[in-house]
């Protein structure tokens, strides 16, 4: 690369640590990348951080010494993690989501990557300092979730299955009990898709009683895994009994009501959790 | 936001563009958001868009006019797009990779956020100029890279399935056979979420005979959609007639040899048409 103007360097540098979120990278990488001194990489990098943490978009952590150099650590601020949140619930509350059986339709909102990415900026900003190295998520709806979060903690994504591919290789199969359903199903996760004894955060879209994310503790529970954070786009508080006790929602809704189309939609506890990380 | 100086707003403004791919941003919203001149944005973005032409990040596009404005179009260049393959083709070469029956276990490649965006972002740079619309895949390993297509494109995410969910409204579902098995399957979109005339790519994991595409491309005539353009991580070059013509492919398997443990991989014809683009 050929040697450029402090300017030049903070819009290559900004780009380069947004595509590399909690990587270590060394001042010598950018030394040797901008033929610039470290002492001007350094104030660079001050520059950065200013900007990253008053706009809320991340943290710039410097490590000293000689393995040492700067981190980037994505957050979201409280106040941005809000007006998700409020758009989010006014969004679930239109009547037309409502679909036969009290259910509801998502997928104009899981089928919007920006959204997407935003979710999983802000839970990965709640589950920054947990050393979380793996998500895993459920097909179908979850997935989009998982690799989200996955992006911005920089660690692989596991998919659960309900079904049995020949491209999994050897798998680990549990049943359990759909919380709603009370129905007898199967979940399998492939062997080699994650490591024994991983810290894992579990994510999907919906949960009702819990019985699927219930479903995949136990399953992770073979491959001695750690869950360290469970997370829902949308939990549903109805009557049934809970299986899950800890976990992070973004929305909750608390009435779906068939006939006068109504949904009642509230947010969620994450922005308590977010609060919480900054006493 | 308080007013900032040129090093500041540099900073902001390349993570701002990179966050709003194509979509076009009036200088107006620059100014008024850091409190300066239209003439000093326009020098900002001279250099911006300087860094991110000459390292190949992208384009960024100035409208000009009364409702112009300045818009960001993600590419990647040919060097990091050879790097890409070539690396994904090494990868994929490892004999652990092949399961009973030829198969190949991918979801270590699949499961890795960071390289599905780098994907993502090739294919969306190859995709730029087509006025894609929406991004159309198939459960379930599919969906990652659809999202990455999708965010870097800036456009919606649908997902066909193999089974019917209740959550999903009402369904628009064709036969299809699957190339390589004959067997006569079922697939199903949800009515709501494609528009009826979208112009789409579609995109999945893996193609051999190309009948699971061959079936979406059915499925969406239910829709009038237009498919403008159709991508793959692998293809597999056998002795089976093709079902689909024209399409994009990272790399090439044409030979997987469960006797001797060896697997050839070669790149596909994405970096062809990348390079057609320049021309």
């Amino acid at each position: 690369m050929k040697k450029l103007k402090r300017s030049g360097r903070l819009v290559d540098m900004t780009y380069f640590l947004l595509q590399h979120p909690h990587e270590l990278i060394s001042l010598t990488h950018f030394s040797e990348r901008y033929q610039s001194a470290k002492s001007s990489i350094s104030e660079d990098l001050a520059i950065i951080k200013e900007i990253f943490e008053s706009e809320g978009m991340g943290a710039l952590l410097t490590i000293p010494g000689a393995s040492g150099g700067v981190k980037f650590i994505p957050t979201m601020d409280e106040e941005e993690a809000k007006r998700l949140i409020a758009n989010l619930c006014e969004k679930l509350a239109v009547p037309e989501r409502i679909l036969p059986g009290g259910y509801l339709y998502m997928m104009d909102l899981l089928g919007n990557p920006r959204f997407i990415q935003e979710v999983g900026r802000l839970f990965a900003a709640v589950l920054a300092g947990k050393g979380i190295n793996a998500v895993v998520t459920v097909a179908t709806k979850g997935i989009p979730l998982a690799y989200a979060v996955g992006q911005y903690l920089d660690v692989p994504v596991s998919i659960v299955r309900r079904d049995l591919r020949v491209t999994e290789g050897s798998t680990v199969s549990i049943n359990y009990v759909s919380g709603s359903s009370k129905r007898i199903q199967t979940m399998t996760l492939a062997r080699r898709s994650l490591e024994i004894g991983s810290r894992v955060f579990i994510v999907d879209d919906f949960m009702k009683a819990g019985g699927t994310i219930r479903g995949m503790m136990d399953l992770l529970e073979e491959f001695q895994a750690d869950v360290a954070g469970i997370g829902v786009l949308v939990e549903s508080r109805g009557s049934e009994e809970r299986l899950v006790e800890d976990y992070l929602s973004l929305t909750r809704i608390s009435e779906v009501n068939v006939k006068e189309k109504s949904i009642h939609v509230e947010p969620g506890n994450v922005l308590e959790k977010l609060r919480s990380l900054k006493r």
